[in-house]
């Protein structure tokens, strides 16, 4: 069994993705970051960082945090979503770290200086569109030249990407515009992951949660 | 034989030293990112995002960008500097991606905003002063828990992480004051990260260069 400590953000839900892609069984615990839950003892003997997600794998303790390795964890642990060796395996993991590393901080600064912050100020909020501008053609550009970002296959490349930009289209609708018309790779490939069961399930995770759960 | 596609800055110089720690031959390519080399088509094709280190190993023809998948490939390549499989290996890539998705990009917001933005806007700075001195709070406590950064044993997650606290040494030293007195088990991994030869080497890359060299 597995044990997702998460909430319903970009960075929460690829785990979700992932899990139910794979059919493995996991049992949700919500950390709610709006509640400060994400320093509560219990949560950051996990994640000492205090950030959510995070894992645990009851078949051997493991305990980790940061998307991005539980998504090559549960690949490696299944064998599925990512080649097992070989130059794909690199070529895809790069499309991941390019978005644990690039995408998510970027679009994460631009939506708190364009929504959040209570100042606004025209030099980080020119600062990160334009850094963003430049991630998405660089995404569009890759998914041109390929079905799916890490390779001809759907791996957790795909799955670590389509949340953020997903939480793009809701959150900076000034970023995308319309997406058919300015980025038509990257709207043909967003159709295809979102049509996914997996994807719909994931993505949801936590969407019903009310205040009571707490931490388990 | 590997070519390093670099430039001296923390990204830059995390490739190198693990070149060095594992006596492989390779060229360094110099992409000077001053004076916009990053987007020359050549290196385009090798690292579409425009940004260094890229890695490319002529056994096999792989090319890569990100510098944490070009030390997850190192790694893999030797069966060194990384667990090849269980628990250790998750637990010192988490480690990896922390610094990948959390220090870096919080360090590089906080030197842009605290030295070369032409504004200075206080609540940027504060915000990235915060989060900054939060993740070396998190790795004082591992330091003080662990010998090295991912477990007992030195990793790709301490050659990560090391160019960027040195970067911060030079270029915001106001954020780390003095390192023995307030943090005292960085400063003994700092010190013992230091000693390494082949850290001396990989931190030294490009320190010769002269802008007559080009991407060859
Ligand atoms: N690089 C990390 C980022 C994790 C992250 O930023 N999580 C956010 C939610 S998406 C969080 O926990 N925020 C709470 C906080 O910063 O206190 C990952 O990919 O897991
Ligand atoms: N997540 C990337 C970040 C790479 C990165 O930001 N590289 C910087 C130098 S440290 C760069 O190429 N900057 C040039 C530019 O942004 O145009 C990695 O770890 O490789």
């Amino acid at each position: 069994m597995f044990h997702l400590y998460t909430w319903k953000t970009p960075n929460g839900r690829k785990p979700a993705i992932a899990l139910e892609e794979l059919q493995l069984d996991y049992v949700v615990h919500a950390v709610d970051i709006n509640n400060e839950q994400q320093f509560q003892p219990e949560f950051v003997a996990i994640s000492p960082n205090s950030k959510i997600p995070a894992l645990v794998d009851d078949a051997n303790g493991l305990k980790i945090f940061e998307s991005g390795v539980i998504l090559e964890y549960l690949a490696d642990r299944t064998g599925k979503l990512l080649p097992t060796s070989g130059a794909a395996r690199y070529e895809t993991l790069q499309w991941l770290y390019w978005q644990v590393g690039g995408l998510g901080p970027m679009f994460g600064q631009l939506a708190f200086f364009a929504n959040r912050a209570k100042e606004k100020i025209p030099l980080a909020i020119e600062r990160y569109l334009t850094e963003s501008n430049r991630l998405l053609d660089v995404l569009e550009r890759r998914l041109a030249a390929s079905p799916y970002v890490g390779s001809e296959d759907y791996s957790i490349a795909d799955i670590a990407i389509y949340p953020w930009v997903v939480s793009v289209i809701n959150n900076i609708p000034q970023l995308l515009g319309d997406l058919a018309a300015t980025r038509p790779a990257l709207k043909r490939w967003m159709d295809s992951v979102a049509a996914r069961p997996a994807v719909v399930k994931g993505m949801a995770v936590l969407n019903d949660y009310t205040p009571d759960a707490r931490i388990a």
